[in-house]
């Protein structure tokens, strides 16, 4: 049932859609939530990559880049499967010969299904760029602990229409894993420098306590315990208005030693490494500048323009 | 069976990989053909991508970017299926509910396989840039055809050792369609355009005929026909000296009415539209100056350093 709030909500998603379409911004494909860009709004997503960079400069992360793909045996250790098996995406290829290729196209050709003529490879699509450097802190780490500046196309199964809502977008995120009080300490302090980089690009933003999408019954206990210990903070902008919730541009967690147990991650003095993230989702802070500050860049503030280099 | 030949090559390529990871400019994970950038590795990017813009600024392209999903509809229209299968991305995802959730875990836990709990979407992976260009171009062109400057990662499911033989990578492509003596005038203009801007580059590239790698008995049919009416022409370096094959860096293809008729492009006048497309493998070109320049991009001409803004 969709409630009369639900339905205005559909509405102002998809009239945001639209208007981005008309503007010639985003081009719609028959996937919700995965669509072309246009070189203008690649152009904001450069800057804001740019005064992002910036805005971290002094502390010289580790930058590193990543594709969209992320190997099953280390998918299976962050623990995904067991919390949003509902958002993966595992990649099948055709492994077969000659007359398993006759038989998937004459499938194909009775309009059958051809998917089981396919095969799972050893890759899965990244849910989220800190994902990707996981495996690659493994180890034993010095004693300021190791700071990343990862960046990926990132994909989670959630068909919608809002614009903001995708399944194939990218993140710009700093790790840090170190020390329990280096976690915490990381998170504090890139939340607090992406408000002020928010805030300076003119969008009225607001810090909130939240919890990821736990699937099912079980998620819910695991939703509650996220919030009840302020693991994870987002980055609010409400692009649909004050009766509406907000869209998170932007989110700082805290994942204790989750991912320093499965990855064997080891602080300098051989404990077991805590870590946190602040990551941005890049379309939706692009999304939430042209919402406020409307969709030709040409007319946004000479400020903005400057600050991303429009 | 490997022969001496191939053998001597598998060294050279392993040698190559080391020597790019011992300078951190990749970083590998478990899946071949998937690795992590360094920064310093994605500045050669940025630099390829702002050279290639400036080659084909004053055509004024319509420029569109991708992510790396690709309709499973749209998918089937490309004729992907049945000449590249084996090099197929499908993308499956959970779609049940909790009681499924705790079987599919259970499986896992037993070290079973755990893929068949999951369900096919309507995404694929998308393995060349240009095809998220066609569903675009559907409909009557104007009279002077369109011309697409697209980009994004694609994925291509062929595991090796060779750094320059990726699962996933970037292509920057220019697609144009018309007629046919537009999408043959295209296909020669850019890759004259292409070896101008490579040889300014410093690196040492033949044009050669060439075919795709298309699966199976059928496809050694269809692979010499393709060469055989030169509709594919490749530019290649050779990463690993004049005794191997060298390495594609760009490639040019003319798909005479392939696309038009699959995707309902037609001319100005109603006819099928032909296409051609020029594109460049971003980090084979990245990679082929490396291997070229040395691992030290401090250390490149300067050039060929202000050429890419490094």
């Amino acid at each position: 049932m969709t409630t009369p709030d639900q339905s205005s909500l559909l509405a102002l998603h998809q009239a945001f859609r639209d208007e981005l379409v008309d503007a010639g911004l985003v081009i719609l494909g028959s996937i919700p939530g995965s669509f072309g860009r246009s070189g203008e709004f690649e152009a904001i997503i450069d800057g804001l990559n740019s005064a992002i960079s910036r805005a971290a400069g002094d502390l010289a992360p580790e930058v590193l880049r990543f594709p969209p793909l992320f190997p099953r045996e280390a998918f299976e250790r962050t623990g995904y499967l067991e919390s949003f098996p509902n958002l993966t995406g595992e990649i099948s290829t055709f492994t077969g010969d000659d007359r398993n290729h006759a038989a998937l196209l004459a499938a194909r050709e009775d309009g059958a299904d051809w998917s089981h003529f396919l095969t799972p490879t050893d890759s899965m699509l990244v849910p989220a760029a800190c994902h990707s450097s996981y495996p690659i802190l493994t180890g034993q780490l010095p004693e300021s602990g190791r700071t990343l500046d990862v960046s990926g196309y990132c994909f989670r199964h959630e068909p919608a229409i809002d614009p903001a809502r995708m399944q194939a977008f990218r993140i710009r995120e700093f790790v840090h894993a170190g020390t329990p009080d280096q976690a915490v300490a990381h998170r504090s302090e890139f939340l607090s420098r992406s408000i002020s980089l928010v805030q300076d690009l003119g969008l009225e933003v607001e810090a909130v306590p939240a919890n990821d999408p736990f699937f099912g019954r079980a998620g819910r206990i695991l939703a509650r315990s996220q919030r009840g210990e302020s693991l994870k903070t987002e980055l609010v902008v409400r692009l649909y208005g004050d009766s509406h919730d907000g869209t998170a541009i932007a989110s700082g967690n805290y994942h204790r030693d989750h991912f320093g147990s499965h990855f064997d991650i080891r602080t300098a003095n051989g404990n077991v490494a805590h870590s946190a993230c602040v990551g941005f989702g890049l379309e939706r802070f692009a999304l939430a500048l042209l919402r406020t500050h409307g969709l030709q860049t040409s007319r946004w503030s000479q400020h903005v323009r400057a600050a991303l280099h429009l």
